[in-house]
């Protein structure tokens, strides 16, 4: 279980961060979608291990292979799947620590769950299970480009350099200028200089990624359980090193009175509106056409370029030394699975819309 | 969609504020279970209306009433029905609102999504939905208990009024001490002083509810999509009213180098333990048999008894004025029921646990 | 598990034989149908037990109460629950099988499963359960109704007592005019005198019910797994005594060729036809538009009114006399469980078919 | 949707029959499982084309890739995922029916449902799709054996000629001994020359496959919906060219009464037992503990060697010619195939019966 995500729109993913490869099904994308291959390439090498300074060193090309549910460029309405073969592991690297737990990893959990693990790299437990989102992702985003739907999000911080800005004072096309994603090119260069600080510490930094989603439409959640943003959270603590998530007035509404959060309705041109957007876009669990906006927190990345108190498999005490390739900072890399995660649930939520009427 | 929780501990509820009942099914509670209706009743005494000056006045026995699944006390095996009538629906408080939106309530949303509504004290929408998830948890409390397995959650929070303790620095058996539901007596005054306040001054406001599950085993939880804490996330953020949900370290983590947020293992007694836990009980989405904490956000309530700017489904500026029962804070009532979901997660995740291995 | 039936509409039941009451959850109606509550009543009414001679004389009249979902006769999206209350459960009646399985009942294999059960007239294995079908199968039928389909079954064969004509050589309209449910009034009465003997012989008779549906448009139905057939399948047998299900030439057409079974298309008036219809309205899992109809096969009653021999949860060797109020033969009673059941599988890929398409 | 199967026990498949790939992802096999590759092939050697006179002549060595969820021979707990590519496809075999409607073909409802279509080989609704099915029903049977269940089914029908012989009076161990899969050299003999006869007729033929499944213990079934036999027969009747299910007595079963019909129980050795087992092995959907045994009706193949009257996408008539490679009559091949879908069920309800009991 919990490896599949979503209802309509649906994925089921696969692999481990040393295996042959990793992939996933692409269950229920409508028919009749021109699926742009450069687009899905561009949305990986967003992602990919190796594309600067302030990411791991890993080199993996990501390059992708659609193995069905596509004919002459359209889907077909049948599963598509997309496979990505692994290239750069360096299983060795990890041989020292095969029976050691790593701190604040998943080694000791997948050992005490499962009883066996590859340990290799974190095996299925590795960020490196995030390219098979992104490569859905980039589907959903197909598809939701065709309703006019954008998800776009950015780093908001670093450590404790806060960007300070809400998102309708920035460019957000200007997120993919620089390799750590903020659209803002002084709070970038800061916080690149940091991540690149800290990686020669040998040690790593968490930070916010912020992330907004335009066009979408009212009427889209489900009431109770599956509320949209219920989902939309879900998604993204869903993803590895995630420790939050608030949306719309977040944690800071919590110190407002009702008669200064309330978002007040008015029509314009005959499109609803709201004054003020405390709200996030969500009602009830459903949007109401106005922007959908969030902060999703990542702790610092647990691989440190140090020693580490630790236990192995019998329980006796151990010295973890830091090994292996990872990222000083995870949120640069982390843009696109942010944006990949929200697309998907849109996607989902809007064909599920599709049958609330008679 | 949406009205359904949990995989093999699954519920599905039904219901609205002024319809003639609220319920749910339990499907999936194992067969041998002794059903303690007492408990189950002082569970939805918790959370019913009218029980202090700082909540509303509605008044709701909240009364249930078990029609299937158990047999001379003991769980069957099938499912347990148990429905809540309700009584004080003074559903002509809301023939003012039957045509017109309120401000940040789910009328727009609803009205987009389904084209009809039943405006009556919000319909599926309100809270009052929460009294099926309230009667669940209990069984799923009922369930935990023989595992050893508690959910204690408290208010540490109410606007600008911080606790500003750790649960650790808590007596968490002193929560039901006052009517705020804040463990510390004299934080509690202070809260219940700001929400008398808020009350008189015809508004609502915001607060923070921690909650503490422990007891977990290592090994609950399921790598990729369905983590433990985006499981826990996703059943607070369905709550009414909530924004932000993080756990362990949260969102405050992300300042902290790695060096400083690991976890550090140890094994003490043959017990496997850490120094710290900013990873709130929780890596790579399973448990580690250490304590599972988190933090939800609640906003203020919407409804508020001062006129407020809207549109009505003609999408004419109207006025809505503020009339019927409400909670001037959520967050007393709302310990109940953070605590009901976050019982209903780890009840499924324990049954899910079952299959892990050969 | 086992109490969920369908995907996007679909139906959640609960409740035993001589509970308080039982009832179900629809879940995922569309909003702005109709809820005609007569119709409801009347579907209810030809399955309720005491309605002739040949049935069951277990006195329920079977009245329904909503109790969510439905605002001023119209549905509003949210889960529709209907509530049926037990009224002549004798349960005394049982008291002398409380500990004895009886032979070819539910009593061992649930008591196998779970260690505990209600013995009360089979608690939640009596047939009593397909109450709830009925009830959430109407509201299908009143959705399908709005598309044009219709579900009409009918008895073809009781015991020895073969029908000997196709659906198409009937007047399905007078199902409905004798009380075995046959649309042939000459077999109709042979099969009524066999099941009246029967019954005096103290014992039970199998039958078959011929299901058929129509105005089905082309393209319901899922590739690979679910199959429309296939979920027409599951469906029937998962009707209490059902032991085998077919559809189109069915067990029949294994003796035919390729040549012989291959249903030709012409196009007549803009409409595509076939000239046979062996397929039975479905062809790899999809409706081509064509009727669909099915045979599903009922066995006989295992309550008789006779000793038998058998064990008790001890594994001693008893005697178990036949007691109760029971039917002689099922498929009566059946028919609107049929068309139920159909009703929801239809409703289910009808929201289905909805999203195939960009 | 419908490319899933199974509850805890889950697989999802992809592919097309002139696809590069076809492939399935096994998701909740527990962790700990001896992962015999031999075994795996064993399987997928036994359903391949180009087998024997008697099937297609479609050359495919189906050797398969492990790419996940597979550590050093032993199942991992996450998702094992298995790739078949396609070698032999001759797809230009298929453009002269790119725009014609092949009778009694998915092509005509593939086309109503998703508006295009990958016409090569039927695209996804191929036979080949059953690849994923053995190769997943293989890993189910490894688990099976571990707990000594088996699932064993033969031919037992071709065209007219009927076995006429229960699977008691027969030696399942020699099933494989000869091409047409009947465990009875003389009838074997029969059938392989009314195949062969009907291929050299350029037609095809249909035929029945009895299952078996022995070792299941009493308990494993959900009550309800998901009745244990209701499953099985989806899962069958998901299996292409299938029109009929049934289990147990059958179809034959609704000619007996219940004084006939029903099973008696008694003990020995400890081991309850039914004197008969017209239940086959399931009584109100839970297993008793008795051999499970069913019946599978599939037609005649849809393609044969000659010309047929259809359509066009155009509505136009026109003439279908037989070409391509295509089995005379399907269930030489579908033996394997009718056991991986019966595993794949077992495995399931195995693991759900896990959580049955406090």
């Amino acid at each position: 279980m919990g490896n599949t995500f979503g209802n309509l729109f649906r994925i089921h993913t696969f692999g481990e961060s040393h295996g042959p490869a990793l992939g996933v099904i692409i269950d229920g994308c409508p028919a009749g979608l021109s699926i742009d291959t450069d687009f899905i390439q561009a949305e990986l090498d967003r992602r990919k291990p190796g594309q600067s300074k302030i990411t791991t060193q890993r080199k993996e090309a990501d390059e992708f292979e659609i193995l069905s549910g596509v004919f002459e460029g359209i889907s077909t309405g049948t599963p598509i799947s997309i496979l990505i073969r692994n290239q750069d592991q360096k299983s060795k690297d990890y041989s020292h620590i095969a029976d050691k737990f790593r701190p604040s990893h998943a080694d000791y959990t997948f050992h005490a769950k499962f009883g066996v693990r590859d340990y290799r790299g974190g095996g299925r437990s590795s960020a490196r299970e995030t390219v098979a989102r992104v490569a859905a992702g980039a589907i959903a985003k197909l598809l939701l480009k065709e309703y006019g739907i954008t998800a776009n999000s950015f780093v908001s911080q670093v450590g404790n350099l806060k960007l300070g800005k809400t998102y309708q004072e920035l460019d957000l096309t200007r997120t993919e200028d620089n390799i750590v994603r903020c659209p803002d090119p002084e709070a970038a260069e800061q916080m690149i200089e940091l991540i690149d600080q800290t990686r020669k510490n040998r040690d790593t930094i968490g930070g916010i990624i912020t992330g907004v989603i335009q066009g979408v439409p009212a009427g889209l959640g489900e009431p109770v359980f599956d509320k949209l943003h219920a989902e939309i959270g879900k998604a993204m603590l869903s993803i590895n090193a995630v420790k939050g998530f608030e949306f719309g007035s977040g944690f800071e509404g919590v110190t407002l009175n009702g008669s200064e959060h309330n978002d007040a309705f008015y029509e314009e041109d005959g499109v609803v509106k709201t004054r003020t957007n405390h709200s996030g876009g969500v009602q009830g669990g459903i949007s109401n056409g106005q922007d959908i906006y969030f902060n999703v927190a990542f702790k610092p990345v647990a691989t440190i370029m140090k020693d580490q108190e630790s236990i192995n498999t019998e329980g006796e005490s151990v010295t973890v030394s830091g090994k292996g390739r990872h990222d000083p900072c995870v949120v640069p890399r982390a843009v696109p699975i942010v944006d990949a995660m929200a697309a998907l649930v849109i996607a989902d939520y809007l064909l599920i819309s599709k049958t609330n009427r008679l």
